[in-house]
């Protein structure tokens, strides 16, 4: 397909999209539920069709040789596919994100100046693998009120697209204009960019992927972009604490699931327990087959740690690696984490309330945890029910975020003639 | 000076900025207000010191041939140097921005989660004309525990200079690391990219001028803008509504002060009320002095007036004039302005509540008002004290822009040794 029709095309979507979305921000809450639980059972009535996308998806992911554990993520079992359905039932029960009042305020004039959370207008949704992410995504950007406009990966094309038909005539039939959820019907790699130049149309896209997808995406795009860079998580094993209790939460923020954002990627020990708490740590990370990568100081104490580099400070491992570095308190483990982190989630773990608070209080990071593992960073573990995605951006959204986060806000005045 | 000196002197002032921010971020409230205090009073001791370096800029704006506008805009009398060390004073009495919990949750697995605000770290405002634009910037982010990297007018370059030496002596002397409030020193054009490119030290820039200005930084800028483009702000008169009353409105919005963002530039009219209302009001106007431009139904009811152009519909005339059009209804009112507006400020006069329900919720704009002027979307007037600019973004911040809006915000998660 040439630019100019592509082009075209993709303006009349986002035209779709933003008309639909002025129709979505003056829905109730209630119409909005009912149209998620239609769509949970329109997922569930067309199985029959989602399957038979899958496995056009499914095939020629095995001609084109993809790997058994992309192509297990690319499949759409019975169970999955009640699964999304489950999962827009979840969305529909929570609290409306819309329309709740922020502030109120009445001036000494008599205006009456509420500030009210709205919709955004259209959300972009570019993202890499699941099919289910296509569901998801649009669960919650309906739920907040929002017009969505989805970009999935090549390989779950015929899932997405066959998803996203089933949602937005779902919509349709509940009497919203069409063009709530939409995908975009090629797969060509030309569209990311004219999609990421139609700031008119779409206020915010969201970038689910891996880091060099999301560098593409900030490059190009016109709108604002809420994303996700790496987490280069630490923990501050303090000179008093628990230490039985720091080697459990340490195992479990390192090995439970190294492969994720808010895993555990360098251990900083105070210089005061060192001596005691390293071996006890080697010991620890050698029984969960963890490497560890230290610096000076610490390879004296434990000399079988590879040396760390410099890298390693900011190295996001994703594995079963560690970097660790002896700090003399508080103070230093801050400025390591500051200067080196991702500012995404760090925590200490320490007997010494003092310490606690300077640490929660002077850690540059979306989530600051103090005696608890950071691996909790995330929507579900928040309580905020379904997540879109976490955020290491400091403007709007920090950290996990839900449906509230796909929201803005805007100021209603009401007067009786008030002039200036 | 070469760009590459340029440059390592732009990367130590970021440096020196994040360094300062991080022991911002941990200053009790009391300590932040004694130095904005003591910042006031040392902007009037060195009232001798500022005026002398303003004569330095006026007599270059003289050479220059600037005009008297500018020339007044840049001089700084007696009663506007005691104008800025009042606005300090006014901003150290207000409520803290920084340490709000925004929400707290206590998970059924005992974790604390404690939502609370933070200062964003390193501020960038880039600005062009009034030197006291200087002391009211860094006043109000340094309320909200952010240091401030500050980029002025060439024309005030030698007022601006001693303003924030000033500044950032009387932090230092409160006991504060230096580099709190910091001036690019130079105004050759070329720092203002190079600024831009530090994202690893400036969290956020708002710009502060001109569409051209303001359009330059977002295409350089690689941290998040807060930005704040026109404002195409419309009233629309519906069929039932207080003609007169409408009328003063009207002429506040458009005529109290043409050369503001949130005055009146539309106005739409319902057509059930044109023909006795468009009348008046064109006779209102001309006592005015104000040019009407319409579309041909209204030049039907009001021969004298300019015919109306598609490009009149989204123009900010900040002048003397106004468009002028005859709707349907609230609906296409509504249609009109999500359309053509430029998000700002629109209102609806009416007598009707449905219908203004209706358009409250249904514009998308940061500011709707009902039965008032437009001209109160203004950080004074929403009682929220020094205001740094007024956004027509959606993300993070809508509208007039106070130190709240200079905060971004932290989870804080409190343990006893959870893990996953």
């Amino acid at each position: 397909m040439d630019q100019a029709t592509m082009q075209q095309t993709l303006v009349q979507m986002g035209e779709r999209a933003k008309y639909a979305s002025r129709a979505l921000a003056i829905l109730p809450a209630k119409a909005k539920n009912d149209c998620l639980l239609a769509m949970a059972e329109a997922i569930e009535n067309g199985a029959e069709e989602i399957r038979l996308a899958n496995e056009k998806d499914l095939a020629a992911a095995r001609v084109s040789g993809l790997s058994e554990a992309k192509i297990d993520r690319l499949t759409l079992t019975p169970s999955r596919i009640s699964g999304m359905a489950e999962g827009l039932r979840i969305v529909a029960a929570q609290e409306d994100p819309v329309g709740r009042v922020l502030s109120r305020n009445v001036r000494p004039n008599g205006l009456e100046i509420t500030k009210v959370s709205v919709p955004f207008g259209v959300i972009g949704i570019i993202y890499e693998s699941r099919p289910n992410v296509t569901v998801d995504a649009a669960g919650i950007c309906l739920k907040a009120g929002n017009a969505v406009i989805l970009r999935g990966g090549k390989e779950a094309f015929h899932s997405n697209l066959v998803l996203s038909q089933i949602l937005d005539r779902t919509a349709t039939a509940c009497g919203l204009p069409g063009g709530i959820v939409q995908l975009i019907p090629w797969t060509d790699r030309a569209a990311v960019p004219l999609m990421l130049k139609l700031d008119q149309y779409i206020d915010l896209v969201i970038p689910r992927g891996g880091e060099s997808l999301i560098r593409a995406v900030v490059a190009d795009a016109t709108m604002p972009v809420l994303k996700h860079y790496k987490g280069v998580c630490h923990l501050f094993v303090d000179e008093a604490c628990d230490q039985e209790r720091a080697l459990d939460i340490i195992e479990n923020a390192k090995c439970q699931r190294p492969g994720v954002c808010n895993a555990l990627e360098t251990l900083l020990i105070s210089r005061k327990i060192a001596p005691e708490f390293a071996p006890k740590f080697a010991e620890r990370m050698a029984k969960c087959g963890v490497e560890l990568r230290g610096d000076e100081e610490f390879r004296k104490l434990v000399p079988g740690a590879v040396p760390a580099e410099e890298s390693d400070w900011s190295a996001e491992y994703l594995a079963l690696i560690l970097a660790v570095r002896i700090v003399e308190d508080t103070s230093s483990a801050m400025e390591h984490i500051n200067r080196y982190g991702s500012h995404h989630s760090d925590g200490i773990l320490s007997a010494v309330p003092e310490h606690i608070e300077t640490f929660l209080a002077g850690v540059d990071s979306a989530a600051v945890y103090a005696n608890a593992s950071t691996r909790f960073t995330d929507g579900g573990e928040f309580g905020m029910g379904a997540e879109i995605g976490i955020s290491t951006d400091k403007l709007h959204a920090r950290g996990p975020m839900g449906a509230d986060e796909l929201t803005t806000y805007q100021y209603r005045i009401r007067g009786t003639g008030q002039i200036r």
